[in-house]
């Protein structure tokens, strides 16, 4: 065990691979027709202000019948990972889970994870957490693998954001920051085996950021729930500092690329790819912009899939796995704006 | 970095040490009577057949008024943790904490509390779970000490149950298994600092169990969330399968200990303290006369603090410290009963 203080993963040290990926999306892509039709708003708005084109929702708006659980989510793109890399589930040693939106608080929807997959007599962990919630899961995962503690582990992140959605509710008059939270979200699931040593794709984790910047700053995004004793007051479940995300965030995502690049000691003309922030088509086209890197290739899914949370970094990995060459190196940036966290990760396929 | 597969904490090799504990009890203790009479239920029910004394309370049953957040809760154990041990707040380079009831989903507790003690740039991660979420957060912390890449942290549990009290509703024809999920519970949380090195109470973590063992097998207790969309919804949000917690939990409680004493090489005699499950005054009792433990003396403190789930082993553990001599060993079992998690800890006094 190495003896000098540090706060963080080890650079340029891969102590973790990713071997294999897999995601769930449920159900057909909901465009922003039928959106604006469900929700009584207006089209061209959702297009123009958020850039989103199609998203996918575990739950059926019209009726508010559930289809699938993040559970069910979780377990498919779990399922899909195992699959694609001929992980034999026995293998597998630990489990995390990154989520925002859990099935119930109890028990926690990493449970329902592994029963649905057949595992049993592992460690779950599930992580309580906004956009920085796969970061964080890839974190912990990569560093229980450097304890030589574990060597197999499954990576999950999802979300079901439909469980906020109150299509009862009249629209025509909310004002843009409370009609963002209906049009910007969509569900869905992600998983990565993680491996001691190469295996599968042989994607090296090089580098992995989470770190809460929130000191003194008013949270960007809340999201409240509702027990027994208070689920019928009359109060806002989601709020957002809208304009406190919009400023806040490009520039938080410049700080972590230059972090980043800065721990690795890689130049930015070294990265072959970019996995921005996913917050909104609109926002993640911004924020590319702002980050600079001519010669990197912009790997995004929020365009087609929503904003659905923590599926979002596995669904841009599954794209950037089919794309990557041994040699090329991809860097992510997440940002949290709920409390203001700065994430992020880099890869390296070897 | 070991090569051997194996999937849990190495025994016998302590990479973490408990330097200091801090707990907090929200407001003064409720008795049974005072708890009886504001339920509407039977007060010798309660001292029969849970056998708890008093708990705490962070809202005001009587009006609803919230006088207590998590976090509040949280951060004030934190800072006695901190402050026992003299520890300076910018050592600490991680905070991890479990808990099944998170004032928000967004941001996670974890980052409030942070926001509270003056921490930023440090990873903070929120663990959701039941019975075992400081046992897991102990053993992430373990693990992310014995990784090497990092030193100090901030491990923290607590519990606002009475977010689920709905002292409205009318208890007198309520089932006892209903009944049960109004007065087995209470508030609080609890703090450590983890060290890398022995440091203020040296107390060696000699290994941490946490393993799921709910394949195929119900949920014993479920909690529920309101969504924007479902609140209004009529359906319960605690259920509890009483039965298979009261012919589980016991079961489980032996299968636990012994393990614990398989991979530490302990025998039973070794012991000199058990911390036993602390369901309710009246389980703890029962399982700690089927774990027939002679020599070790029991440390409980459920029958004056109610069941406040993830504060229970920072409670426990407290007043171990004020018993325990060098050379001395304690071992821990939890038991969550949501989706069959076994859980224990093993602490030596060095």
């Amino acid at each position: 065990m190495s003896q000098e203080p540090h706060t963080e993963t080890r650079p340029a040290t891969p102590t973790a691979h990713i071997a294999s990926i897999g995601t769930a999306l449920p159900g057909d892509p909901v465009d922003n027709a039928s959106l604006a039709k469900m929700l009584g708003v207006n089209e061209e708005w959702i297009e123009v202000f958020i850039g989103t084109k199609t998203r996918h929702f575990a739950r059926d708006l019209a009726t508010g019948e559930v289809r699938w659980s993040l559970a069910d989510l979780c377990a498919r793109a779990a399922e899909k990972a195992l699959y694609a890399d001929g992980v034999d589930a026995s293998a597998i040693d630990f489990i995390v889970l990154g989520t925002a939106t859990p099935d119930t608080l109890m028990p926690a929807t990493v449970n329902d994870v592994a029963d649905q997959l057949g595992l049993d007599q592992v460690p779950t962990f599930q992580l309580q957490s906004g956009c920085a919630g796969a970061v964080q899961a890839l974190s912990l995962a990569q560093t229980m693998i450097a304890s030589g503690q574990y060597r197999t582990g499954l990576v999950i992140g999802g979300d079901v954001c439909s469980k906020h959605l109150d299509v009862r509710r009249d629209l025509s008059d909310a004002a843009p920051s409370d009609l963002v939270n209906f049009v910007l979200f969509g569900d869905g699931a992600g998983a990565a085996v993680l491996t001691a040593e190469p295996a599968g794709q042989r994607i090296a984790v090089r580098h992995v950021l989470n770190r809460f910047t929130g000191l003194g700053r008013k949270a960007g995004q809340v999201i409240e729930w509702f027990g027994l004793a208070d689920r019928h007051d009359d109060r806002q479940a989601l709020t957002e500092d809208y304009k406190a995300i919009e400023e806040g965030v490009p520039v938080m995502a410049v700080e972590i690329l230059w972090e980043l690049l800065g721990e690795l000691d890689w130049e930015a003309d070294d990265l072959d790819y970019l996995l921005p922030p996913q917050l909104s088509g609109r926002m993640t086209r911004r924020i590319t912009e702002e980050l600079g890197l001519p010669t990197a290739r912009e790997v995004s899914c929020v365009a087609d899939t929503g904003n659905n949370g923590n599926a979002l970094p596995f669904l841009q990995i599954e794209k950037l796995l089919g794309e990557m060459s041994p040699g090329e190196k991809a860097l992510a940036v997440a940002v949290e704006s709920s409390k203001w966290i700065k994430a992020g990760f880099a890869l390296e396929k070897i």
